[in-house]
């Protein structure tokens, strides 16, 4: 017998139909049924009902919490949650559970469980799948396929096929012929298991425009923010005449507020060598993000936070990979 | 023949190398080399020579009264662009632009024209072909496809096939047997053609993450912002519960400070009417940005703020659509 762990923090997959719209339930022990086998002991942690647009660094804290009391005495956990805020999770729980000696596989579903045309029931099955099948790590299951925690971003807003793993291979995928999955893209643990709750919450994502005021990170700094990650354009693009941007990555930098640099574009890394807009930002103290999505370079930025406020630890942080978020060449 | 204007603005079509790394050139006497046919007479417009990243609004009026003065005396227009923020530029040219006469097609490279690998021969030749067509509308021509300019977003920063058409299909291709155009999905323009100079640039985009702070919106009003577009989650996600944004949604309509809301996932529509969370944002005063891309939303906030500052005009203005940049049902 193998023994999984459900944690329900409530998502679509939980909601009814209310005069308000869908909400949140608790629809836990329709999940636990959907997932009971005869091989498999299911136990039921239902830690909140929330729609996961309120899901927040509280949170995830609490799901950290509730993973941690229990990952020594199961074989894997299932994490259901919605799917809105889904990779911000799964990115977040990379960095809080560290060298999980687990499988941790989040799901949730585009329709509710009691909708007759759900894809709850592939997304659950897919889940358990993956729980059970003793490769450790923080994954994302849904639509038959198996995608790294801090590799998700949610890219479709109502489409089944919800979420793309994004500069890197889907780990695995289910196929008539069963779970697939391969082995060399997976995460290589070499430390021992570690929970780290400790993140800084003060943290602030700026996409750019051609119209943003720069001044917005004056007043960002002026009111105590602690870190800022600027998604930049293409590459690593970011103005520097009129709207100066990169003489604010400096000024943030020299007041020890790291500012980190990823792209708006969804596919491919930043490379702040190609350009002169980017050498400049990066002589100017930003920090890469290299292929790391949005959703894990404003997380990695709250978990180095919690670590350390010196600028240099977290250029260091940023350049090592803790779950394969970044692809260091 | 045919009377084709070139208008160059930079970007790494016009780049060369330099010790910083590739900086902007004038290369347009190659790209008029590249452009010319025996059936085509090519005038040339070298407005600018910047980075896309340093092209901002009061680049988007040059490039707009560039084009505005030749208008009636072409039969196409073809602005070479960096592609890092081209779709902005599109995504606002086609509002200031409206109902032209002739095709307006903006294009550039991955690579320098004057690399050995360049995508610049076959974006330019694809482009000639579309300013060619007779076929009215502002496009943006890329690795043999045409895509509407307010549908065009950059999902990618390396590769050729950098640009996507966003919840619209490209209305043309290039095969081997030349140019394709789908008439069904070309926008029908039945006002005259119009210059509309007038935008307002002190707006801002606000991409949630669940760590984001919502006290950001009343700095962003103490300090003058005159409307706010926020990147939420999935259909329509906000955070109300603790991070409570949808009060803040409130406060800002009733101080005459427009709010729109999309989505920050790529592909597919907001959609305030399914969840508790969406329809709250709705009854507190959010302007739903249907199925607009982010850069299409920004620039149709910028434009109707320029046009009227009545909160109940520009509810209006963004349920009617420009150049098809959203699809009314």
């Amino acid at each position: 017998m193998k023994k999984i762990l459900l944690i329900t923090t409530g998502g679509t997959i939980s909601s009814l139909p209310s005069e308000n719209g869908l909400i949140p339930a608790d629809c836990s022990e329709s999940i636990v049924r959907i997932l009971n086998d005869k091989e498999t002991t299911i136990l039921l942690k239902n830690i909140m009902v929330l729609d996961s647009s309120n899901i927040q660094p509280e949170e995830w804290k609490m799901i950290a919490e509730a993973i941690n009391e229990t990952i020594q005495s199961v074989d894997g956990i299932i994490v259901t949650h919605g799917t809105d805020t889904m990779a911000y999770t799964t990115s977040m729980i990379s960095f809080m559970i560290q060298n999980p000696p687990i499988p941790i596989v989040f799901t949730g579903s585009q329709l509710p469980i009691i909708h007759p045309l759900t894809d709850a029931v592939a997304n659950l099955k897919c889940a358990l799948e993956m729980a059970k099948s003793a490769y450790p790590g923080v994954f994302l299951a849904f639509d038959r396929k198996i995608i790294l925690g801090c590799r998700a971003v949610k890219v479709r807003t109502e489409g089944f096929t919800a979420f793309e793993s994004i500069n890197f291979h889907s780990i695995g995928k289910i196929t008539a012929t069963g779970l697939h999955i391969n082995e060399s893209l997976l995460p290589h643990y070499t430390k021992p298991f570690k929970l780290c709750l400790n993140i800084e919450t003060n943290v602030f994502l700026l996409k750019l425009t051609p119209t943003t005021n720069p001044n917005i990170v004056d007043l960002l700094i002026e009111n105590g923010i602690r870190g800022i990650v600027i998604e930049a354009y293409g590459a690593g693009g970011i103005s520097f005449i009129r709207r100066d941007f990169v003489s604010k990555i400096k000024q943030a930098t020299e007041k020890q507020i790291p500012v980190v640099v990823c792209s708006q574009c969804l596919y491919e890394s930043s490379n702040f060598q190609i350009y002169e807009v980017g050498k400049k930002a990066l002589q100017n103290g930003a920090i890469d993000a290299l292929d790391m999505t949005t959703e894990s370079a404003v997380c990695k930025l709250m978990y180095a936070l919690g670590q350390t406020k010196d600028i240099k630890e977290i250029r260091k942080i940023f350049s090592t990979p803790i779950a394969s978020e970044i692809q260091t060449k």
